[in-house]
């Protein structure tokens, strides 16, 4: 098992797994934000995976962006493998709303997180595992 | 044929076409950046697009970010789909080094576009054109 990147821990916190991946929930509650950390060592672009991990990424990716969808009923979703700053593999998916405080921008950069109120965390924590349970092949952890 | 927004056609010059996908140049000298448009009406985000689309894209934003790494050796690729300011769906596919313009952060919206000087602006092109044509069957519009 590949181990995720000290700084996405640091941000995250981590929901459980899927086939391929990591499901890591940001903590920012300007946005709801899911990411997918394939587990496999040594990748930092998608391209570097085999054929068949990328396919099960575009898999992952659809399944996590509908279950988001399903839930905040978002303007649009934001998904993106950067990696500008933490090196390892990593899919950002986000729930963008025309409201929200970065937009039009993206949101990475723009505007500092904003800390989870425990009870808030604790109940989106509970409605993503619930749907992605419900959704998909997903291994709370 | 999928009509291309027309913001798109403002800030982008289209070099041609996937199986897929239109490719198009993003018109900033900064960084080379090509833009992958799915020839599909009606489409904002990934998910939307039918499972046989959805792998096609996948593939084609591997071999176009193939190709961006063997011409430019770039130190990151930022592969995006946002849509913040152009509803149709559209992956961004960024080259981007640690000395370039934006780094760290995401490109969009922090270092207005540079335009291309005419002569610098048609080698990239014949350059991005021979090693498309090379390496996929991408046809030259």
């Amino acid at each position: 098992m590949a181990e995720i990147h000290p700084r996405l821990l640091q941000d995250c916190l981590v929901l459980g797994r899927l086939e391929l991946c990591h499901v890591l929930l940001m903590l920012d509650a300007r946005y709801p934000w899911l990411i997918l950390v394939p587990d496999r060592d040594g990748m930092s672009e998608i391209h570097q995976l085999n054929e068949a991990d990328q396919h099960q990424l575009m898999r992952e990716s659809v399944a996590l962006s509908r279950v988001l969808v399903e839930l905040f009923r978002p303007d649009r979703l934001n998904v993106a493998a950067l990696g500008n700053v933490v090196p390892q593999l990593h899919v950002h998916h986000i729930v963008r709303y025309r409201h929200d405080a970065a937009w039009p921008a993206p949101v990475w950069g723009r505007v500092p997180a904003l800390p989870y109120v425990p009870e808030q965390r604790a109940g989106l924590v509970e409605q993503l595992t619930a749907a992605l349970t419900a959704r998909t092949r997903f291994i709370a952890a």
